[in-house]
């Protein structure tokens, strides 16, 4: 019997440490799996080793192990063996194909913390390496949907609309889901907050109302209005994907196969019948050249087909924002102009009329072509307004909200135009960080205005982005930040100098 | 400023935990590295986050970073930049060359231990898929080797010896170090311990002396009798093996590229000039045909070149055991009874015999053709055994040692041959398993004894094999399993039984 040393730290992981003594004597090495046996109670657990933290005879147990052990005294253990999704994914290695059964298994074992942080790496490093084939996609999507949980609409058709990101200022969904709602079709809408970026869809909606719901929730209140914009981290749709995006950012990859699985599993889990797929394309997105775009389409559509989704992508141009915010309060604000009709950049309403417009299409309210027009006009009439604000009230937030009404950062500062003429180099991820640095997207007031797009005219000490913030040393830091290295560069501009003037 | 809560627990990483909450507000996630700054003394770590460990406000900091600060009370954070290394890792996951100075650097984090365990899998799966080429192989050895101990000895030369493995009872290492020392070469032999085996060369040489000695101790020993047979694991010889052959061993994977620089890394950095490598080939080892071993021996001896360490392969035979032993007790009986020129299985002393003699022309001691006979007339003499019983001395065990005075296990037992006829299979893998279950490598005298090779006659209730062990029920439980599923096959036998007859 070996005597426990309570680790209590959640580790996210069924894990118990012995020392190296006692697990070469056992033939274990970390990695191994051991079954761990208390009165009453046993559990399995990934073994690691140590020579100094446990003591011979001692095991080390973590919380998640503990409780299922009911924190005994004393434990004993049995090798026991891997799991069979390892062997898996070393086929995947191998570049070997793999049958439903052995996905499944892989991904059964991420939803349930079965693998350890080395395994999954692995799962995601060699998936990044060897694209899987259309079948394997299909059945990668159905398990990641099958290991959550899941909406079953009573009525059809389901719309939904999903980014492949990589534009700053992309509120698009704050237009089209109103939209498509105020005609008649449901769109329960589940979005992200930004890992990368300076606000996701989620980030921002939450400016002016809750956003975590659970499933059963989701399926209420969009029954009742007939959208949503929430936060689907807050679900457990398609649980799968937060641990491996957890995985992936540590990488800094983005598996293809993964991502198309993780999009349409998402989709697939709310019970969408039609989805709109905005794919931005330009320098600096994630889609250099329309052909990126197109196979990307592609395989997206054929993916939908599989499931019984029926997909249409839109490449739109991702060279600059979206609109002329970035950051949550301020693009909600710019959002609301629009919805109100009084004015907003036209880049915004067009864009968001385009998809909004599709979604008409596939949902039979307007004919092939008339989509545009037919959600121009519930624009313009004021119900996709008024459908926003019956959303926003059914989510909990205050549906008297306007445009006028929504409070963006105290602290601002212009960022001036040092020369005149024309606008000539417009840096995407630039304007992002200083968003960033500014608070955004956690301090919701923070963001970026932007004055002069590509190609525009502007004058000398005219502003070029006004930067907002409310707390004055981060508005100081970006200020400082976007002056050392401008976002926006006109024309004849100085660009860097040598010996560099600090600042003071 | 965090208020810190301290995780006691060493993980082997500079690791902190931050609450989710805290980490958004900070643009942060599980993965990024964090420069943590304390009174008077600052860190990097790596950052993971919670929902309930960590309250908002405090930092779970563990042992490694918490001593680097010298356990603060309060701390605050910035956010760092991810090492370098891991762009280098991703570009080995595109299948890009890498330059010497990034494979450098991948080296370097992974023996300071800068890479988290999500990162050094990504490492090693993508080196399993990517083989690296020539010139890459020979920086990353060079990298290993720089990163750790290096012995250089004052006069030359220095031989050495490596087994690729896969081979039971390969015990020849306590034959050739002695001859080839006998002869008045120096070979300092670093030697692993069982992984998944019954008893590595560090495991057999403890049963008669201790093997842990630092990579100056080794210099000296060697220097004194010209030979050692230490554990290379406990010196600080090519650190980063270690690191790389747990996370290997979790992932069941032996990337070929990362095998060649680790085999070659630890015999560079004892300063070997001259190396034989015994690669055994059949079925069950780790070269199913002699066309992979030709291929590996190229690789090998290349590699070598590029070093500047002669190498010499010299395929074996490993489609049985070496000798008639298994498991540390009896291995080093029966590498004993043939030094002290009583007997023992010519399958042992051909083997050591060949490789000490290619050692031995390496060396310049006989001519091309003629170290065999040398070898073996070293061998004959006597000087063999009065080398080892030197080398057992000055590595501070008894020198007295004798075949007959070395314990096996109390506890024996003959599986008998249930019918009488020829062997026609044999089943390695199996003898090694059944050697483990009675307790083998760290109960030293267990182990299994064969009667009978491939081919042999054998009568009805001869005994095919004994199993020794120190426990009773060890014994018993691998006895009841060889009788389950016979190593060892006389052809005519009943080889399963449906349904099973359970022994009680």
């Amino acid at each position: 019997m070996l005597q426990v040393l309570p680790f209590d730290i959640e580790i996210g992981q069924h894990k118990v440490m012995l020392n190296v003594e006692n697990a070469r004597e056992r033939g274990l090495y970390a990695g191994d799996r051991v079954r761990v046996r208390a009165k009453g109670a046993s559990t399995t657990a990934i073994l690691d080793t140590t020579t100094q933290m446990v003591k011979p005879g001692e095991i080390g147990i973590f919380t998640e192990a503990l409780k299922d052990l009911k924190d005994p005294k004393q434990v004993d253990i049995l090798p026991a063996p891997k799991p069979m999704s390892l062997c898996y994914i070393k086929m995947l290695m191998d570049n070997q194909k793999l049958e439903e059964d052995q996905i499944r298994a892989i991904v059964q074992d991420i939803v349930d913390n079965n693998l350890s942080e080395i395994e999954l790496s692995a799962y995601i490093t060699a998936s990044y390496i060897h694209k899987l084939e259309a079948q394997e996609t299909e059945w990668l999507t159905r398990a990641m949907i099958d290991t959550g949980e899941r909406i079953h609409f009573d009525t059809r058709p389901v719309m939904d609309k999903h980014s492949i990101g990589g534009v700053p200022g992309n509120k698009v969904s704050l237009l089209v889901v109103p939209i498509v709602a105020a005609a008649g079709l449901m769109i329960p809408k589940t979005s992200s907050r930004a890992i990368t970026g300076a606000g996701g869809t989620a980030d921002l909606m939450e400016v002016v109302a809750p956003v975590e719901f659970s499933a059963e929730e989701i399926k209420e209140l969009t029954e009742t209005v007939g959208g949503v914009i929430v936060w689907g981290g807050a679900t457990n749709i398609a649980p799968a994907d937060d641990k491996l995006i957890k995985a992936e950012y540590a990488l800094s990859i983005d598996p293809y196969s993964q991502m198309l699985a993780s999009i349409m599993a998402k989709k697939g889990a709310v019970g969408a019948d039609s989805v709109v797929i905005d794919m931005p394309v330009g320098p600096g997105t994630k889609l250099p050249s329309p052909e990126a775009g197109r196979s990307l389409a592609k395989d997206l559509i054929d993916l939908g087909e599989r499931l019984g989704i029926r997909v249409e992508c839109a490449m739109t141009f991702g060279g600059s924002p979206v609109g002329r915010t970035i950051g949550p309060a301020l693009e909600v604000r710019e959002a609301l102009t629009v919805l109100e009709n009084k004015g907003g950049p036209n880049s915004l309403r067009e864009k968001s009329l385009s998809l909004a417009g599709i979604l008409l299409e596939m949902g039979g309210i307007a004919g092939r072509g008339g989509g545009y027009k037919a959600a121009e006009e519930i624009l313009t009439s004021g119900r996709a307004l008024q459908k926003l604000l019956e959303i926003i009230e059914v989510q909990g937030g205050d549906p008297k909200v306007t445009s006028e009404s929504i409070e963006v950062g105290e602290q601002c500062q212009d960022i001036l135009a040092p020369v005149g003429g024309y606008v000539v180099a417009f840096d995407n991820k630039r304007l992002v960080e200083l968003a960033r640095m500014a608070g955004a997207p956690s301090d919701k007031m923070a963001g970026v205005i932007i004055h002069k797009k590509m190609g525009e005219r502007v004058r000398r000490d005219e502003p070029l982005i006004t930067i907002c913030s409310s707390s004055d040393w981060e508005l100081e830091s970006a200020v400082k930040d976007a002056k050392r290295q401008m976002p926006i560069v006109v024309e004849g501009m100085l660009l860097e100098r040598y010996p560099r003037v600090m600042e003071i």
